[in-house]
């Protein structure tokens, strides 16, 4: 399926001050860029970086004072895996790729070890792999509500389960942290969302799951408010605290940020109930 | 009923300390006793107190290096009011009696504030009243495993929130959080308890709701380990802070503590569905 | 010393809503009540109630639908005992008051228990009895910032010792836990605060120490924005949970309050620098 | 100087259990092994990996029920820069190396963001680069006490500051906390410590700053008990979720570890005052 997207980031400084971006789509084996424009306004000198591990692409600019964009627009063809979820199994931990382990372990707002005791109990006894993956998804959809303005950006996922409510970026770390206490490998993925109301940067997971091709990523939105063949990544990482759209080093004030994603060719039904293969 | 029961409680000392006891037994309007011996070996004198908001007797001495032993027996009767559990309704936060409003705060280990969405949306949608107080015992009794060592003296209704695990306290702390959160008054009981297995002393709960004498305290198990209706009372408190049954002011060591507490008389099935009505 | 002081509590109901209020001053050995009057327009009947444990006094009414006011003044007369600070020590936890007991023990928001470790390596070397509650204030004064809208109704004394920030509940809670910790009792206090800029309800605490007159409260101001002398006591408890000036069981929208407190006959440099005894 | 070093692993397993081990020495511009010898009794396949991020090397090995010993040993020779701690500076977050940033992000047990105002208020006065990590190091020396079992495996750098308590690993988390709060990129290394008494595997940490020959890590030790030219460094990682020197994937029960490194062509006075430049 093929995507137009993009977004258009504006801020006012009042002196010189350093941004890191990622909010470029990344290349993927299953996600091609057919057309692409970053433009800063003013122009400015960028500097732009690949990170070899993750993909992520990101750019560095020293915007000056006064009103300062970003605009983002790109193409983007998406071409997943759709597998049977029923075939999908979790992986032993001890056959995993040895690149995958990072994602098996606890991190800022994914606190697994100490959210073990409550995810064996609760999802222990569920059938394994993908239907699992779900389970923890469904789980996350009927206890937390979804609710701008519930949490900050110091909210974890213990957090999240004493508050039952949050917003894409706690429904995201609450399912991986529950997936790494159950010894399934998840990371953290921001990303353009299809139909996604209203429309802006979307939090999803992906957990290393053995499918019909392998070892592989399957792509989950615990929040349910996106197609799931319709998500195009921007970044991944451990969790939040590894993918900001923008760092900003410097006081600033933004305006709101504009983000689009729209599926011309696509046709109204078009949500896949397959199991969503992203990568290996 | 009658019962018959006590403590034998020792310690080894270095140097003079300051005890602080409550292992005697309440006086309550359903609690009488028939009989009570309490005794320090060495001898020792010995200052008493009641204090007159809960009823707690407290017992103070200094004891002396050397092994230091207190033994208490009594004899209690009990004869609680013995409900039927549909009829007990919620009591309207502005109708409580002046002196229960401190039971519906939030506590060291009882953080009701900060449980309120969990408890809101977990019990929210149950039937009020004593079927509420019930169906909070029930939601712990399921997701919570009693398992002896896998909390400490700090553990609190967060930590089982997420551990799922804990000991009597724990289980009665979670309770109480949830029924105040839930606008029910509840305070911490510490109990000599019938059928409990080992025998040991107990933490229970008492939550404030409407039966059919008015406005009463109705006593509950969460661990579901003792007979409700063999709960004879120590002391009450906001939580386990307040309620010690033993507090050193000083280095010792404790040997383990006996406790025992029986009914002669009682018939074997003997223990009640009703609800049981401790006061007022 | 004699203080005018007073508050307007004013209020936006949809519907009928019981409020239970704390404002008005306590009746204690050294503050006597000259002259006082109380008012809801539209008037309404209430009940009164004085806690036993505390002399807190409380009222309660079931505030009508519409704007909603309750106006209070009184004139009190302020007599505290003025010791030397140099003669007042602590008293051992073996000999304290039976009474006293509970304000040595861990609250929701002074987790005196978690923070003993912090308390003994900081204050451990401090000289004992007032100097180490003054060593406490000052600490505390030199490592936090007072700044309004830091910290919310969940924070504790643990999120203050992080944060380093906070408002004079905060400041209260930290140097109470902190006390117990050290084997000191320690109680939050509500308070018309002379001197107070901008002039509002104050949070300051009292803690137990062995005076020149024997065992003793004496009030303490972490903030050090009050006179110590100048502090009207409204309530008392284990921590703000407990000492709310104004609960609302229901919606409500509320103006912000009116506070004031002056002492007409006081020369400007009148502030202490003699402990405070008021109780005891 | 050159570092004749090892361990001995040795478990009891009662099925065929899978282990990934990171225990080999890492190959750095500083760090050049001469002779290494790793051997597993018995003899097991082994699957090696070397994290192209971080340069860790990762052996798996599926060992039989039984009793199982990895055995290791090395000879190391280390050229760290020594340069003058006087003229080492931070670098601006805009200006950082693009590989930096993971470092600057809190973790799981380094909670920067959380931190802040702490770190800030505390560390915020003192001279900037290399005297400013060098400044944490000392308050985390002079506030925490270095003592065995006083932590656990979930203690975090918000645990040490309330705790103030704990061992290498949580010395390491709250300097790297706070180096992160105060905009400096650190990360958590294990290594062989010369002169660590009792010997055991380390931890200590990186700070990047700009030192004479541009930006660079260079090496901390919070507990001082180690010499800081005679840190070996085993792996790296964001903090000890990411670097375990052995993950059980299963039941296991272990022997104590035994480590051992010694310099035999050192002097006794040979610990550097230097600042200890690793890479970069």
């Amino acid at each position: 399926m093929e995507f137009r997207l993009g977004c258009e980031l504006a801020y006012q400084l009042q002196q010189p001050t350093p941004f890191l971006f990622n909010v470029e789509v990344a290349r993927t084996p299953i996600q091609a860029i057919r057309h692409e424009a970053l433009a800063f306004t003013p122009a400015l000198p960028q500097e732009a970086w690949l990170q070899p591990e993750s993909g992520n692409r990101y750019l560095r600019v020293v915007a000056p004072p006064g009103r300062f964009v970003l605009h983002y627009e790109a193409t983007v063809s998406l071409a997943p895996g759709l597998d049977d979820p029923a075939g999908i199994a979790e992986v032993p931990a001890g056959e995993l790729p040895f690149a995958v382990y990072p994602h098996l372990y606890p991190s800022r707002y994914c606190q697994a070890d100490r959210l073990t005791p409550f995810a064996q109990r609760t999802f222990g006894g569920l059938p394994g792999g993908y239907a699992r993956v779900n389970g923890i998804c469904n789980w996350i959809h009927d206890h937390v509500d979804y609710r701008a303005g519930s949490s900050d950006e110091q909210s974890s996922a213990m957090d999240t389960i004493l508050d039952r409510a949050g917003v894409c970026r706690d429904f995201a770390h609450l399912a991986i942290a529950c997936c790494r206490a159950m010894g399934i490998p998840a990371r953290y993925v921001s990303a353009y969302a299809w139909r996604l109301d209203p429309p802006d940067f979307h939090a999803v997971f992906e957990a290393w799951l053995q499918g019909p091709t392998g070892g592989a990523w399957y792509i989950f939105d615990a929040t349910r408010k996106a197609a799931p063949n319709g998500l195009v990544r921007i970044g991944i990482g451990r969790d939040a605290a590894e993918v900001a759209f923008a760092s900003p080093f410097g006081a600033f004030e933004a305006e709101k940020p504009r983000v689009w994603i729209e599926a011309p060719g696509a046709a109204e039904g078009a949500i896949t109930t397959a199991a969503v293969r992203v990568e290996g």
